[in-house]
């Protein structure tokens, strides 16, 4: 049977596709993994290391961070309230997107209060969002120091740096909590590993 | 050889994964298939059934169009010409990390300008932009008319409305151009899958 565009311009074919027909061909569950910690915790450390172990079983996955968002999509907006909260609102849909398309997306932001992870949770859906806190004391996170960050925000140079001069609010009860002190990058891969390889395979 | 976190917290593991990873792993090339045309052409309709044909042969795709943009990501955009402009480079951005996900991307929106849509393959890549003119004649369009936005346009319900009150800039050149006068919407995706399939095969 054939359709003519005239006669029907939305009902085509069978149906539209599905998030559950994508989960199928890539042989996935799709989740959202949000890591949360200081800046310096491993988050991103992590979530390099997870995604390719992901990728030796054959997961396809999305990392977002600072590096492909702020850089990109994120470009127009600096870090007073209004646009950290419109940060965290754009990932949250971007990664809404990527959910629906059946890819596992591992997002590292420090998202530093419970108000910013509850929303993006709203907007993804509690049934994918799974919260992961990445676990590493202050002073660890500012011994590496890995951008400078924190000699800036103890020299005045960065306003409300989190840890510094603004707070950072742990999450109360994460799914996932890695305490990464004392742990090679592998152990800590391995942990989440052992709880998320659960919830995304078929 | 293990890590620990303290000594290299970037360089993890063999090195981060690339697209081309990603591609091998789902055996097909990423395209960013941008749909242009005036509204009620078929972009959608068009798309969706190509999405259908490309699964059936183990393909994934991302379909962008305004019904998960504009209530989405884009939720806090209004139609001015700055918030056009603004709607369409996050478009581009999205499109941009889906492609470099492996992931082929299909979007429709009128884009009615040449700029808007340079704008766009310049965001993406041209090498990764493929602009499909979906060309409907506007007499069509409008008898058409499923969402009833012609007449509220004429009844000057709706103010610079494509087609309308507002000029829409054919691609002088475009990679591909599906004519969908008295074809069916078959022979329309079918046309489009014969030039986008040796593009997306590896």
């Amino acid at each position: 049977m054939t359709t003519k565009h005239s006669e029907h311009i939305y009902p085509v074919f069978d149906r539209m596709l599905q998030r559950s027909d994508k989960e199928k061909l890539l042989k996935q569950r799709a989740k959202v993994i949000w890591m949360t910690g200081l800046s310096g915790s491993g988050k991103t450390t992590i979530a390099l290391g997870f995604e390719r172990l992901l990728y030796n079983k054959g997961f396809l996955t999305q990392v977002l961070d600072g590096d492909n968002i702020r850089s990109g999509i994120n470009s127009n907006l600096g870090f007073t309230e209004e646009d950290r909260a419109e940060n965290i609102r754009r990932i949250a849909e971007i990664s809404k997107l990527f959910v629906n398309c059946g890819v596992i997306t591992i997002n590292c932001f420090v998202s530093p209060t419970i108000a910013i992870r509850e929303n993006a949770k709203q907007i993804i859906g509690e049934q994918d969002f799974v919260e992961v806190f990445v676990n590493t004391p202050l002073e660890i996170c500012e011994q590496r120091d890995v951008k400078g960050l924190y000699k800036k925000a103890r020299a005045g140079e960065i306003k409300n740096f989190t840890g510094i001069d603004a707070p950072f609010e742990a999450p109360v009860n994460p799914d996932i909590e890695i305490k990464t002190e004392n742990k090679t990058i592998e152990e800590s891969v391995q942990e989440l590993a052992d709880k998320i390889l659960p919830l995304i395979q078929i």
